[in-house]
């Protein structure tokens, strides 16, 4: 669990790393890192002296140096192979989302409960969700995003589970149960607006 | 900015606890919060106090009373009205996501460079880019879901911070510069991908 807490926070690190960048910033100081991540300077020190990066009090951290390393750690040079489940309105989105190309991922397979109602062509194959665990199966395919309506949800888990998928980017705003060696991360648009809709009242309010 | 950090772990901690409930539990523990938000225990406790919530050491905080406190900081009584720009695969896709409505986010108004370029009918109004800022300003909108393509994003940003816009959930990969006054959230899927597919490997590795 240690691991998945700093990965989370590496994550972030670089989004902040990013800003700072394009805002053309050279050099972090792990309290510009930390108040951005949410955490303590001392947490962010703590971070990247686990992955060797060294910054002195004075100059800070090399903003290149850091995204390299970063990038590193999760093996920009390798492309995973996904699946995507669910070919509604967000699935089909995600299938033409063209910034996972760029990086280093790729939709090898579609799945619907009624691939005959996909008429646009898409350049990713699109199977009914019978063929589900042979592809998976076939393909060694690991990681599954979950766009299915939230009343499949539970169910469409469960065979993604039994065909071996060991990782699910869930869409659906549906809580799911999972055996302990199956990942779930929840891409939950409910809680980002409700956390910026708060921040802006705050703000406006103190202002 | 610490009111800021509070509310990100207490989203958090609403997933964490939906999640326990739908496994039939009724009492959760500091310590499987914080090891579900990837904070202390400590912290926890901590972030409950500060809205008055009290367990005690045997029987932990009781699920269903902190899932109404926490729901009330965030106003659930109150509707929210925010604007969509960019009716793109993503943009329109989140036109038709459903789960916007049962909860308390209306979007009011859609924008596009095109809006002729619509072929389908939304029981949201779709407007040019042109009529923006005079909406923006008549209606009082302060929150913005952005998913217009990257190309697009540092000028449309520009456009919304004008029109007097304080929130932007930023559905683009472009990190985006706003004054101090306008808060950005990013809903970046990439950054969710590779958390999900580090944590798999890692996984895998240990096994």
């Amino acid at each position: 669990m240690t691991v998945n807490r700093n990965i989370k926070r590496l994550l972030q690190y670089r989004t902040c790393l990013l800003r700072f960048k394009n805002l053309g910033f050279e050099k972090a100081f792990s309290y510009n890192l930390g108040e951005e991540a949410g955490v303590s300077a001392e947490q962010v020190r703590k971070d990247f002296s686990l992955y060797g990066l060294k910054g002195n009090k004075k100059g800070g951290y090399d903003i290149n140096e850091l995204l390299v390393t970063i990038n590193d750690i999760f093996k920009h040079d390798k492309t995973h192979e996904i699946i995507l489940v669910g070919l509604g309105n967000i699935g089909q989105a995600l299938l033409q989302y063209k910034n996972f190309t760029e990086i280093n991922f790729n939709i090898v397979g579609a799945f619907d409960i009624d691939p005959s109602k996909v008429k646009k062509k898409y350049a990713v194959p699109v199977y009914a969700m019978e063929k589900l665990k042979i592809f998976v199966q076939a393909n060694k395919i690991k990681i599954a995003i979950l766009a299915v309506p939230p009343v499949a949800a539970k169910e469409v888990c469960n065979d993604l589970v039994s065909a071996g998928i060991k990782g699910i980017l869930n869409f659906t705003p549906v809580v799911l149960k999972t055996p302990d060696d199956v990942v779930v991360n929840n891409l939950d648009l409910q809680n980002e607006l409700e956390e910026l809709i708060y921040k802006v009242d705050s703000k406006n309010e103190n202002d």
